[in-house]
């Protein structure tokens, strides 16, 4: 079988690697020449709005996935009309848009933050009398870790904020001061049939990922697993779906679905039973998806602008060291080490020294 | 950094999989357009003792290793003067001759089933007159899988077997009737440091290995791996080195060695802290060698010469596939299944249920 995937960043690179055992080929559609996954697969270098290019794609590909929601919308479509492509376009469109999103979390009974469509100056001033501030205006499309927004603390900030966004549609969010946030990621079937990761906590340093940890038996689970399913059985999604919600005392309010694999399933590989790489694959594939079952205590620590050295990763005990082959740059994701352990406090201790490596000094 | 390998089947394959997530390119050197490792790296497609491309292969590789024994020695001591070679050429003039292999043995203190050196029908006479019937006559070098060996049962068998392998330098073991077949997988490190896999009991069919049980805890834990250590010392081995062993009530004799990643530890890829892979790769390359407590409980089941469909595979909990991409061939190891499992007893339900995947039922 031949799997394409739009998007050749380390997340289709993860794919291939889980799909390598399986005897599955790749088809790797990237602009960049050094794509991550490009030594994996074939790599199909060119923008994703070539047309040509896309119909090539479509025609070799036996199924068709996407590793990011920013890929152009009309691409996706165009695929869909010459390949099976999982999960959906109608799945893209929503969870690419921040005011759709929302709105289907909403129709669906599950809390959010209060949110606001805003397109105009007026609409803006509007939405943040009836949120109150602070609140977050974000770009409804396109933005990602932390990119494509701003925070209103006070009035004064508005105008700032307007003119950095002002020109894109946008949708304001109040800021709700949650005790966590966590994730589940969750797969459909072709057949409808689903599973669930138990959750994993997650901590941000400067709008992007840091840190994940697996929590097995967590008291929110179900409660998170019974909003993924509503949103996997409502879109007939097929494939990985990953909801991010705030926790704020016993409740759970949605903040953003991916309907991808996702970075704060990266410990699956280590900590689960089936990674979530290859049960996405399996799940676009039609065969049966793989057990979700936790195998001891994970987290995982990303690599953001700079990584350890090998040696020092290799050297914590437990450590799984995933170097995306990426050029350093500063705010870049270039790898990740997931911890596993056979207790809770072997875990903490080897996070701590594993923050430790990922974030060095800085001088001052 | 990037590793040539020497040998380009499911061994380099797994070896390219496991070095992927740490950022190892990899370089296959293997006449076949078609091997099974190709697709994970450079593939230089040539003859083993082609040398211009020995030349080039040593030139651009950081750090060669090899996949089997059978490769013409002469090609791995050019390599070795050319570039870092790990497991040494002279750890491999041995492990590739079963006179040699088990001389060494006897000088360490390893025990061994009675052998003798055949280079003439008077030695074999005279050799079978030592050790007695039933004895198995073998090649000293490029037997495996049960390959270039004749079981003499009877002195009317000893010219039907001299017809067969006389033209070889040939040795005659004792035909030991042991309790059970065990394994053990070790590793060395540059600096010396060395770490045991617990054992696997292997079973095999047609003197090809089918089922590989990893044994935490075993009684001859400790007595293999004292056998296994004085080798990797006494050779100053670096990488993994395999030894299998007879079990015969409590004595343990050694049956052979390989110097390389082997068939009875595929299981480590999910049921090790660390797979027999990743840790080759990080001895060869001087890097801390991995954990190898074992991840729950284990088997690895082979799929020779037929592989089952992969919904039949996946649909089995705890079952992971690794199917080799090759052409179905009577005999050819195609690919094979780990079992992972919470308890011994789920492990033997499911290795049944992978047994008869595995040997479906010939028509008679």
């Amino acid at each position: 079988m031949i799997v394409g995937i739009v998007g050749g960043g380390q997340l289709a690179r993860m794919l291939a690697l889980a799909g390598q055992p399986l005897n599955f080929e790749f088809l790797i559609l990237d602009p960049a020449p050094d794509a991550s996954a490009a030594p994996l697969g074939t790599h199909m270098c060119g923008n994703y709005n070539d047309q040509a290019l896309l119909a090539d794609f479509a025609k070799r590909a036996d199924v068709v996935t996407y590793e990011f929601e920013n890929v152009p919308l009309e691409s996706i479509k165009y695929l869909s009309e010459h390949a099976t492509v999982h999960p959906s376009h109608h799945t893209l469109a929503i969870a690419r848009d921040r005011m759709r999103e929302k709105t289907m979390f909403r129709e669906l009974g599950i809390p959010t933050p209060p949110f606001a469509e805003v397109n105009s100056r007026t609409d803006l001033e509007n939405a943040v009398t009836e949120i109150g501030l602070p609140a977050i205006l974000k770009t409804r499309t396109l933005g990602y870790d932390g990119k494509g927004q701003a925070i209103l603390r006070s009035l004064g900030d508005l105008d700032i904020a307007w003119k950095q966004l002002g020109s894109m549609p946008l949708i304001l969010e109040g800021f709700i001061p949650f005790n966590r946030e966590i994730s589940v990621i969750a797969i459909r079937g072709l057949q409808g049939e689903t599973k669930f990761y138990p959750v994993s906590e997650n901590i941000h340093r400067d709008g992007v990922l840091l840190l994940s940890t697996s929590c097995p038996d967590d008291p929110m689970q179900q409660h998170a697993q019974d909003y993924a399913k509503r949103l996997l059985d409502s879109l007939n999604c097929v494939g990985v779906l990953a909801l991010e919600l705030f926790q704020v005392g016993e409740t759970l309010l949605a903040n953003e679905m991916a309907p991808r694999v996702h970075n704060s399933g990266h410990w699956t590989i280590e900590g689960a039973e089936t990674s979530q790489f290859e049960n996405h694959l399996r799940a676009i594939l039609g065969l049966p998806l793989g057990a979700t079952t936790p195998v001891g205590y994970a987290a995982m620590v990303n690599f953001i602008g700079t990584i350890p050295k090998s040696e020092q990763v290799l050297a914590l005990p437990g450590a799984h060291l995933h170097n995306y082959g990426k050029e350093e740059r500063p705010g870049r994701k270039l790898g990740h080490a997931t911890l596993r352990a056979q207790n809770e406090q072997v875990l903490l201790e080897g996070i701590d020294r594993l923050l430790t490596l990922a974030q060095p000094e800085t001088e001052t």
